[in-house]
């Protein structure tokens, strides 16, 4: 497993010997790690990469090497470098699992811990949440957008170098993709991979017929061919029902057809039209080149006749909102044992953060559907048995008393004084949960476009403890 | 070093297979990578990325948990498992050197070797070189906008994953980025990083004057205070302008201040101003926040009074471009020893592919300028004392004749049947080469918006081979 522990940005190596200066390293601090409202990609989001986290917080360790480089910068003394030669973390991190849907706002990993371990992890938590979160949800709108069509992951040769790719994919599986073309991710997670052949297969025999001949002798239970090399129509199609005919005569029954350039909905109903016509009714059509789901769901108005869509570019770099943009901000120190919440002021009253340590909950009505979060300070208790008044946040005269509803925590503890107490599910359990759990939205929250927005409350405790720390803006003490 | 053997579409291990399943698996390839004709943001591009691709040939090897797993997908025979087994790269890979200045439909890699070698690397080289040329690309464009004030890499955070934080981060150094905040990049290429302090750390002290003269306490020499957790007019600058007095009567000058929100245009000025009036006129303003490169221009324009600039989000994904699209395409076989040139034919002219084994030079005028690009066959020879005329590819009667100019070959060797001939240079060398390289060109090929048309054109005979292999559109070899 790689070290990732010098995966951060200097100034929280500048920020920790500071606070081991001040003799502050040790004080205990509440980060959390949330996205503000992003676009249209990330009104709800699919949370992943906890896996890769708690792979990252184990392994934290500064080596020799690390050790003599920091040294080389000049910046720190000795007795800080061995501080760091004895780091580990030794803290809790509280997380919302995998695939669960989550909104702007929301705090998907909480870590209280020394502040000197929190700030050091602070980058790769980010980068890693960020990453596998954006992807699982772009990969979980393709999907929508599909209506139970297949999804394949294609996009390994244009993802943002090596680790875009893994574990792109592996948030793909997540949002919802059957399979990917990534062998190493297939690999590493026992997840389908599928893949046939490209247009090279095609130009490197002497002509198409030949080249499709040959790869049916190879694969005669798999037989998916690209049939878009020369000309999809003239030469792709027919040459392949010919090899469908030979392979069928030989007792195989072909596998599909694939379209990777062209109009896909006019040459996919045609290629639909001839096959069923020869007597293929059976094969399939996939189609890949430059899809998003945007234009899944107009092919698909169109009334093109595909089967199965392998995704590339768009999706494993969720290119139309290529950052989730999540944040993790101070909310709260210990001093003296005492909590004392914090808040980051901005112009911009979105970026005013939620102080105090806190819990996430889910309320459901009666049929078990989503009907808002409440966001409450972690000592709170809620019994669902007592109707319960949540307000808009913003505007506070919005109301709604909810009655019949269960209440649901959404944090999970992943480490508590450092030792691990959460083991990640295997990752088709984890689609297995998001599927489970989009089920338990409406429509109107999973709109591709301008989708609803789902209600996210703070509690009266928290709305209040916000408000008057808002009136003391120096960022002084309040007593709670 | 890891090992990325498996990073690879699953199509290439069947093709790999029916390769060698025919026995035309050690038949010689050429394969070329480029790019086509993207957005305004690759209009030009600085390829990134062969160093790692070095490594990654070096290092191509299946382990017996590969082989393993490639058995139980049930797909491929043993003897084919015990071919992979004795994997090695033994072909001929030539390359652009990393920092040169490149175009739409040049080779920037091109690949001779058994095609079951050729094959398996193609998504791996995709995926690296994509990756880093578009950073450096962008960077490239950030660093133009910043017009010689220094541009900071901050992005780590929100990069798709460790690897795209770490290789974006070198490629945004090549790109022309002063430093990186990423402390492991730092580590692994010996470039400089910079960072000071987060809001954190305002927030985890009593107040904000406490906070900024704990950190002169500890970074005298490079105090560089965040002014904007609470108020940055009305508490941040004052603080800081407190601290830096402080700081200047124990013997040291202040560093700077950093604007994280709010009309950076505005609150410079204001803290140029400011800053100016109470004596500090070298203490640097450094803004962050959702930078990219057409907001630099804008703030620049405005009279925004800022020299440092940490960019982040937008240049680590690219953001309004977050692909290059890098292809990979069969460009010629060798048949009997001859070599057969290859097309990939396609209803879009722009998807046609170059046929053949080609080089590509670059033409410059008398003064060093660059003129326009040549893409010919490898066998050509050019003779920079005789006048060469040169014609658009596609409106062929629009040529240009030079007289007085010099030609240099852009491909150099970088693996000889399998051995590695070419040496990276060290990453801040390659940045210095990438500004030489940029000064060879006029500025109207940099522009960011609009940019014109640099010249690539075909030689006489690479464009009547094309012609030729149109018009035998089912593939089929043409006499050379």
């Amino acid at each position: 497993m790689r070290n990732l522990t010098m995966l951060t940005d200097l100034y929280q190596l500048t920020m920790m010997y500071g606070y081991w200066k001040c003799g502050m390293h040790k004080n205990r601090a509440v980060f959390d790690m949330f996205y503000r409202k992003g676009s249209d990609v990330t009104q709800y989001a699919v949370v992943a990469g906890l896996e890769q986290l708690i792979d990252y917080i184990n392994n934290l360790h500064f080596s020799e090497e690390d050790l003599s480089y920091l040294s080389s910068l000049k910046l720190f003394d000795d007795a800080f470098i061995n501080e760091l030669r004895k780091f580990h973390f030794s803290g809790d991190i509280d997380a919302i699992p995998e695939g669960t849907i989550v909104f702007p706002g929301e705090p998907l990993v909480r870590v209280i811990a020394p502040i000197f371990e929190a700030q050091l992890i602070e980058t790769a938590l980010l980068n890693i949440i960020n990453h596998q979160t954006l992807i699982a949800t772009k990969a979980c709108r393709v999907v929508q957008a599909a209506q139970g069509d297949s999804i394949l992951e294609f996009g390994l040769r244009r993802a943002q170098g090596p680790d875009a790719g893994i574990y792109g994919a592996r948030a793909a599986i997540i949002g919802g993709c059957d399979a990917t073309s990534n062998v190493l991710t297939g690999e590493m997670y026992g997840i389908p991979v599928k893949g046939t052949h490209a247009h090279s297969w095609v130009m490197s025999f002497p002509d198409e017929l030949s080249a499709f001949r040959a790869y049916a002798e190879y694969f005669p239970t798999s037989c998916m061919l690209l049939i878009d090399t020369y000309d999809t129509l003239k030469s792709g199609l027919p040459n392949a029902i010919t090899v469908f005919k030979e392979l069928r005569a030989k007792g195989y029954e072909p596998t599909g057809v694939r379209l990777d350039s062209g109009d896909l909905a006019y040459l996919s109903r045609e290629c639909r039209r001839r096959l069923d016509e020869a007597g293929f009714p059976n094969v399939s059509i996939c189609a890949s080149g430059d899809l998003d789901e945007m234009l899944i769901r107009d092919l698909k108005l169109q009334g093109a006749c595909i089967d199965i869509w392998g995704v590339g570019t768009k999706m494993i770099t969720s290119q139309d909102c290529p950052a989730l943009g999540g944040v993790y901000k101070l909310s709260a120190e210990f001093v003296d044992g005492r909590v004392v919440p914090k808040i980051k002021i901005s112009e911009n009253p979105a970026k005013i953060t939620n102080p105090g340590i806190k819990n996430l909950y889910r309320l459901y009505d009666k049929d078990g559907m989503a009907v808002a979060d409440l966001i409450a300070l972690a000592h709170e208790k809620y019994d669902s048995s007592r109707p319960l008044t949540i307000f808009d946040p913003v505007d506070t005269w919005k109301t709604t008393t909810l009655t019949e509803y269960s209440i649901r925590p959404l944090l999970v503890p992943v480490f508590k004084n450092g030792q691990q107490v959460y083991e990640s599910p295997q990752l088709m359990e984890i689609q297995a949960y998001t599927r489970r759990e989009l089920a338990t939205f409406w429509d109107q929250y999973k709109r591709l476009l301008n989708p609803h927005r789902y209600k996210v409350d703070l509690s009266d405790e928290l709305w209040m403890l916000k408000q008057s720390l808002l009136k003391h803006r120096d960022g002084q003490e309040i007593p709670t």
